[in-house]
């Protein structure tokens, strides 16, 4: 197989682009595609001021390294959820990362800042560990974003993620989550503007992405894993996408189309007792998850 | 495994039921989910008269027998289509059917009443045998049920046939035939009530209904049928029903709740200029696949 751009020895092949690249042209086409969902989603300019939730994994940090190269003034928050090993060998990948590139990053405790952590959350309350995890990043990264002044969150969901969270938002029909479910979800009364430039990638790209660029990520998939049910469906969407190349694509392109689910099924939002923050209830989720972890 | 209900050897499991039954009230079961779909939606009553579209194959005969004892007017129509031994076939088991119940069917043969058969049309036109048939289908039933006078005409889509086009609709965001993808369409100029009475009902509890009956149907698949896309994603959605039993049917429930995609989406209705039918052109897709395989 041969690069689409210079015809020599391909080192990635993408199949729903029936194209395979080279490494320098494999990253400029990655780097391309992120350029132009920012674009044609007016995500922000080379003026704002942005921040993004790394993880250490391959997609926040090949994402930060696109938008660094592109001359975006980006920022990190990383968040240390306090699983063990798998926190502190993440951190390690993302400050060398910092290191190298004189980037600002700005690390948050769970256990200190908050008085919990994600082992002793999914112990203490009949959460999942992923379900209580998610809602502590999305809480504390919008808090991050609030308090830094930041024109916009920055969130490295690859194409396989939002496709995967599609599908179970559709199997399900949560309408509620599927209005929600955007590339661009503007900023309103205590939440701040999140932006999803990776959309366009790929899982496997972006890891290729990483690897290619010379990237040292965290490999491991997080201990607490099991049983993630966006992992199953991303399961069982890359067996349609293997067969029908670009499905996936189509999937989630198509329903950035249709607004089918639009404002009017967004609950009315009050305050927090407890934070102040957007809230459905009296107390947030995030503070009784707080609560309930901190007590025991 | 035992029956749930009279607690004697089981014939059949229902893992989305969580259930197994012997061969009486597995017959039962079935019975009651389709007569508990006919009330919640409304579909007819004792006093309507009904036909059904049979095509020889184990949904449709399964369901007429089912409306037949419990005591619906309901009159079969069957469509030959031209498909070989396949065709003869499949008239063979209805007429069988017929008989040992008394029961009124007329046959419309493709060839003699509208000038092509399946086979022709996919030769002679682009389109793939399994939409040539669909669409001859869709139109000859409905004719035949407003000839007939009829207050509904009944099809025999099963939760399987109806989860896996749902799901490729969704995939396609396809809105227009998602806003009629209904399991009950009300009349409306020129196209009578259609109602899917099979949808609670899996496609391998239709066929073990039938076996379990004493019903013979056609097994054979019709050899025109390879590449279709609703096959594939029944496939497919099968994987899933597998690990989650339950999800296809909770997919298509979650669905009739929701009505996101209603009126709105649907085009507006002109004349055919050939046969008077609704159609959203000039001449109607019938009409011209008429016209194109009757010609060489």
């Amino acid at each position: 197989m041969h690069c689409r751009v210079c015809k020599s020895r391909a080192a990635v092949e993408v199949r729903r682009h029936n194209a395979a690249f080279c490494r320098d042209h494999f990253i400029d086409h990655v780097t391309r595609q992120v350029e132009r969902t920012i674009h044609e989603f007016d995500m922000f300019t080379h003026d704002d001021r942005l921040v993004i939730g790394v993880s250490g994994g391959k997609d926040s940090l090949a994402l930060w390294d696109i938008l660094h190269r592109l001359g975006y003034r980006c920022e990190g928050v990383y968040l240390d959820l306090g699983i063990d090993v798998y926190s502190t060998e993440s951190l390690d990948h993302i400050e060398r990362f910092v290191k190298e590139r004189d980037l600002i990053l700005r690390v948050v405790d769970l256990g200190e800042e908050y008085g919990f952590t994600i082992p002793k959350a999914a112990e203490t309350t009949r959460r999942s560990p992923c379900s209580a995890c998610g809602l502590s990043k999305r809480y504390i990264l919008n808090e991050q974003a609030l308090k830094g002044g930041y024109d916009a969150l920055v969130m490295g969901h690859n194409l396989d993620d939002e496709g995967a969270t599609l599908f179970s938002n559709v199997l399900n029909w949560n309408v509620e989550y599927l209005a929600r479910q955007k590339v661009v979800l503007p900023s309103s009364d205590g939440l701040v503007k999140k932006v999803k430039p990776l959309v366009r990638v790929a899982e496997r790209e972006t890891a290729a992405y990483a690897v290619l660029s010379g990237i040292e990520y965290e490999v491991e998939e997080c201990p607490m894993v099991a049983g993630n049910t966006v992992n199953r469906m991303k399961e069982w969407m890359s067996l349609l996408e293997h067969r029908s190349p670009g499905v996936t694509q189509r999937f989630l392109g198509g329903f950035q189309k249709v607004n089918s689910f639009d404002e009017e099924e967004r609950p009315t939002l009050l305050s927090c007792e407890s934070c102040g923050r957007p809230t459905t209830g009296t107390t947030c989720a995030f503070c009784r998850l707080r609560a309930r972890s901190s007590q025991s």
